[in-house]
């Protein structure tokens, strides 16, 4: 590739599901992937939900001879879960852990425990300068009544000024992952709006997969069939978004996913489809404009529409460190008490009846319990209205900017 | 300044040492240090440790003539402490949280709940794009025995990397701040020596102030006396540094810090001397050269230095895991016995002895209390070895990339 004029580039990006214990036939899936990625050769290869190091390792050990280069992103109790493997050298690294991320207590749902993030992976391919982003975002439970969505559009926010940030020396900006939020989303709207991304299923001038590049279907044999029934033909979660920023062109020449089985065999790669761009980069005489710019009137609403979901949340959330905080009082206030009415006894008042030893100390723990409980969560909301207060102001800083921008 | 060729910009930073309740004549001194910045008229003001939103309310009011930007940074519990003040417009910000910050459960140090950040706003002075970063480091309670070295080292690395990587469209990078680290300390010359920082006092053509430019003095009348013996003179945490990256150079041409009571009052401005730096900023033909690759052998040894730091971390808190990991464990055990115990008695066995029901719950509610801990703490040090380990791996990248340079 090396001296042509123009570059082509295969990306491959998959959410794996693959979760120790839990995830159905992992082990064979991850093989099936790593097989599969070695047949057809990539050029790079966005994954999310590898939780294992040891899942990570093995692909890695696979991958060596067609894939060298590699990353694989720590944070949060279980991982990332986001790696990056790669035909060309990767130049230099950078993790950024999202402010907000769900509730410790949401354990059913154990987003929290994942330190979502974004990874940042530069490359430099033929002379082109490549600032390759992976990342995958708080899931949706339920979207009629998503109380996750003021997170995922922190979430969102914070990745769009992350990229905005860290890309101004690249030539070329590609975004990998599981954004979990649909194409009409407010989030995916002020992502797109706000780095100038453009969407690599929209732009394709080829596409070939699952109808409207859906890429969680019910014919999917992993997918929970009753979660998919407002939903017949599938969504679209999964995303490959790209932008040149300097004097290049970037095109979507083709835009894949896997439609099922993999081929030859009975289960597909992951509950998820696996989405497969073929790109096309060229240098241009002149520089490109910039994206941004062309509709900020229109960006303007949409900053304006996330803010008040920023706001819905930071309202919920004041509520719930008031609730906690008034909690932890009145424990405190009931030890208190307690604490009285022994000191009552060792001093020899009532002694004409017996003192309750066993309701004494049960009372005692339980206010104990709720004490720190509820201290612990007071604590953890102040840290909530924290930050969805400072992406308020960030986005406020924003409309002004737009408002201003001759 | 418009249109000159030459700017000359006055900086100030400053600990502000503002703990609501806590600080010693707080409010006095959040004011004179409005009534200093208002007659003095510097460029820039950048403070830390200002947890309290009220102060920064009242210091904005106070500076709005003056200073008619600035931006406050919420993150953590209390707050990342971190404002700027500015008289030019601030056109961008961002903040990027300290992946590692302390123990939640040493509640005398404090540093977790502040969420340690690094704040980042974009300016535009003349023509001129700069970054400016405020940040703040874990505090050195014991310089001996420091057990938050690999945390501070975590910190500064990823200080390093969010400058590297966020300040490639910048003509001028500023960072003021307390960094908690004397100017020998490791964190200190891999922060300068991976971004290329040039420190102002060192730089300064004129200098004014504490001695050796200490900024932590045995006279100031807040500073703990019994913490400052083996260092009579004073030291240096408190830093402004510099660099221009694209045509342009930066000289310091003078710099000062306070030498404790402000003009004509009884105390100081905090238990921290302020950094004063006049720096000029002239624009050059030629494209300065990057001011890393010149010593990129040395560079090496510090990487490597800071790698075996954070490798000590890393075992420290692998072993913390097991520990905590393993309690929680036993304490399950515990409960599984009293749980069979106690089915025991309603099954009827050993109802020749009195069943001691308070000291059953008792210890019931003993083991439970340390379930939930130590299963809480096993948590934490998991996610702290997962970061450890991560910047290892970057720390190792960065090694590489320093001996494959030609």
């Amino acid at each position: 590739m090396e001296g042509e004029p123009t570059l082509r580039l295969r990306v491959f990006d998959l959410n794996c599901w693959a979760i120790r214990y839990l995830s159905k036939r992992r082990q064979e899936r991850i093989q099936l992937i790593g097989d599969t990625l070695c047949q057809e050769g990539f050029d790079l290869v966005l994954l999310q939900e590898v939780w294992s190091e040891q899942d990570y390792s093995d692909l890695k050990g696979k991958l060596a001879g067609c894939y060298p280069f590699s990353h694989y992103f720590r944070s949060g109790v279980i991982g990332s879960g986001l790696c990056v493997f790669s035909r060309f050298p990767i130049l230099d690294t950078l993790l950024y852990q999202y402010s907000l991320n769900g509730y410790p207590y949401m354990l059913q749902h154990g987003d929290w425990f994942c330190g979502k993030s974004v990874g940042l992976v530069i490359m430099k391919i033929s002379g082109i300068v490549f600032n390759v982003y992976v990342t995958h975002l708080h899931a949706e439970y339920c979207r009629d009544k998503d109380a996750y969505l003021p997170h995922r559009l922190v979430q969102a926010w914070e990745l769009a000024q992350f990229i905005r940030h860290t890309s101004k020396a690249a030539d070329v900006v590609l975004l990998g992952g599981d954004l979990n939020m649909h194409p009409e989303d407010v989030g995916i709207r002020l992502l797109r709006g706000w780095t100038g991304l453009r969407d690599a299923f929209a732009e394709a001038t080829h596409f070939e997969g699952c109808k409207n590049g859906c890429t969680l279907v019910p014919d999917n044999c992993f997918t929970d069939k009753s979660e998919m029934l407002p939903f017949p033909l599938g969504i679209r979660i999964d995303y490959i978004l790209y932008k040149a920023i300097s004097s290049f062109t970037v095109k979507c020449e083709e835009l894949k996913t896997t439609t099922g089985p993999a081929p030859g065999m009975d289960i597909p790669f992951s509950d998820h489809e696996a989405v497969m761009a073929t790109l096309h980069i060229q240098r241009q005489g002149q520089p490109a404009c910039a994206t941004l710019g062309t509709a900020d009137l229109a960006l303007a609403d949409v900053v304006t529409e996330a803010r008040t979901e920023v706001g819905v949340g930071l309202r919920a959330a004041q509520r719930q460190r008031y609730s906690w905080g008034r909690m932890a009082v009145l424990a405190l206030l009931l030890l208190l008490l307690q604490a009285a009415a022994a000191l009552g006894t060792l001093a020899g008042l009532g002694t004409e009846q017996p003192f309750p030893k066993l309701s004494f100390c049960l009372l005692a723990f339980l206010a104990l319990g709720i004490l720190f409980l509820a201290t612990g969560l007071h604590l953890f909301h102040t840290m909530e209205v924290k930050i969805l207060h400072g992406t308020e102001d960030q986005m406020w800083m924003a409309l002004r900017a737009l408002q201003e921008r001759p």
